[in-house]
């Protein structure tokens, strides 16, 4: 049978190894294997969550309300913006997605850093869109600006903090950058990590309210898989002028969103102490890291995450050590595939994060 | 902001009005409101899920496992096939976005019955394909037969049972039919409502198992959220030759089933006796809606699922009766988007359905 041509060159995203297959294929327990490969909430989520889950347990026979007037509502408070400014996805890469069909096509060009989240790519692949890349690890805006002129992109994709190096613009830098581009660009602010950013500085905060109230070409992303603990929940959702949202809505799959999904994220945004307290904690454990890194004098990028991301040394091979720490259990993110010898690892509990330094020294 | 062209002619699915909408609208408690509009099972899912869910619910900080093992290993034990012939979406309806996007674009031709599931139109209009409809308002293949030949399409949609009608075709004369179509073509067999069908009439059930075995250009699509009352939890399948389940992966985003809904659907499958029983409570209930029509006069479609079609006489007007029964907190489906001056009623529990006919019966 023949398919769309296009599919032949489509690549797609590769996930960490699931837990699930490491018991299968190293036929290690589950309970002694140890994820710090996705970027999970090591602390889980509210507890006022699981309690209201709990509560609704009779509602996974009812399909959701596809007007998720709670969540929007509630995200409508938090950002003081309107509920026309919203669009929730399955998480904030189905968001991306809207975007990419909606704005870009075979004609468009998208333009996004060297080394970023894999989505924006590969999305762009789906509309056959041409992908414009940085030479810069970290965000540069200047050569951002400079790529922009050159070659008129239909989308630019800014990924703040960025995933998988940790890095974080400026919102100062960031809005002067907005500022100098022109109203039929689309421009993605995707703060997945934001709640992170902002417990560790300030001045690195994007305030959905400010990118809605300034600029009618810009879409902020934020997710409840990072700093709420909702990994396994898939709930993102975008902010923007309504006119961006109003498109995007059209190409939105009914029920995207389950039954306890909305209850979860909605009851989320209530108990925003969880997010200050475990973020907190994370910023308490990646000094150890930066103590660590500093010992065994490895590079790390100035995360301002949950993760760490570890430049190796020429004589330490990410794929190799991967592997190993793999076939002890620990599952980390090899970033061979972005063409860095380099290693992401979320910060875990203090446990975790003392039995990974175990491990991990033995191997260098 | 200029977005692609095809947006400005795009329909979106109109699910039926969730409970929340009513209860702002027209200020009834939401236990006061009965939704018998989209087809939940009205006996709520098997309760060995439900308690499955509140034992992993510490888990909804992490990610799914992306390669839905357990899930798979599950349908794959069901229907006697291997996990390479299974595709898992975010409800059927992803699975046939994932199809469309695979296979069609605007240079094709889709094939559905005149009045069918939304989402194949919807998903048709994404890629820019032409949308060929039959006359007939039950499928007729014979039809079906004949506009293949002249027009040449590359997906043909069947329905079985056929949502909004509730109709159903015989698996032998299902068979005879795919066997002519040639190997180019991709035949979509919805078998949404077929544990419905198969426990009414067992000569209306078709086998995925067969389908892998003897079409390598047909794929079968089931889906947890109606027998296996899992409507919240977005979880549909497809059954296929390996080759085709492989361009489909292609278009999947990673995570695209939250952690919970992957545990209750493979849960739910190990508890076939709720099925068993709550289908066979369904036609009980659905003899009593025989009854009623008959009394009143008013045509109904023999129905292989757990809904009601009510074809209304010409002095009742399908839209007007819907809206008084809303305003009475009773929710069901019109049928006039459709083209059709007809209601859908979900089978409910015996309650509910003594319920309903007391109300409908007062607006006739």
């Amino acid at each position: 049978m023949k398919f769309n041509k296009k599919l032949e060159s489509m690549n797609t995203y590769e996930t960490a190894k699931p837990i699930e297959l490491v018991v299968r294929e190293f036929g290690i327990e589950s309970k002694d294997i140890m994820k710090l490969a996705s970027n999970e909430n090591p602390y889980g989520c509210s507890p006022k969550v699981q309690k209201s889950i709990v509560n609704i347990i009779s509602c996974m026979a009812l399909y959701p309300d596809d007007s998720m007037i709670k969540l929007k509502i509630a995200l409508s408070n938090r950002f003081e913006i309107e509920v026309e400014n919203i669009i929730i996805g399955s998480g904030s890469d189905q968001v991306i997605e809207f975007i990419m069909h909606s704005k870009a096509n075979a004609n468009s060009k998208i333009l996004i850093n060297s080394v970023t989240f894999a989505m924006y790519e590969i999305y762009a692949k789906h509309v056959g869109a041409e992908v414009i890349k940085t030479t810069s690890i970290e965000h540069n805006l200047e050569e951002f600006y400079t790529l922009y002129q050159d070659q008129n992109p239909d989308i630019i994709f800014l990924c703040t903090p960025n995933n998988p190096t940790g890095d974080a613009l400026g919102s100062m830098e960031l809005f002067s950058f907005l500022d100098k581009i022109d109203s039929d660009t689309l421009v993605v602010i995707d703060g997945a990590y934001m709640e992170y950013a902002q417990a560790k500085d300030n001045s690195k905060k994007v305030d959905p309210k400010l990118i809605v109230s300034k600029y009618e070409n810009v879409i902020y992303l934020g997710t409840f898989s990072k700093a709420y603990g909702l990994g396994g929940m898939r709930v993102g959702y975008g902010v923007a002028n309504e006119n961006i949202i109003k498109e995007l809505y059209k190409l939105r799959p009914p029920f995207n969103i389950t039954t306890l999904s909305l209850e979860a994220a909605s009851v989320a945004l209530e108990d925003e102490e969880f997010v200050h307290k475990t973020s907190s904690l994370n910023f308490q454990e990646m000094d150890r890291y930066e103590d660590f890194a500093l010992k065994q004098k490895i590079n790390i990028t100035n995360s301002y995450t949950n993760f760490v991301t570890f430049h190796l040394n020429q004589n330490q091979n990410s794929s190799k050590i991967s592997y190993q720490l793999l076939s002890k259990g620990i599952i980390v993110r090899d970033l061979h595939s972005y063409d860095m010898n380099a290693i992401r690892v979320t910060v875990g509990t203090n446990k975790q994060n003392s039995k990974f330094f175990l491990a991990f020294k033995k191997l260098l």
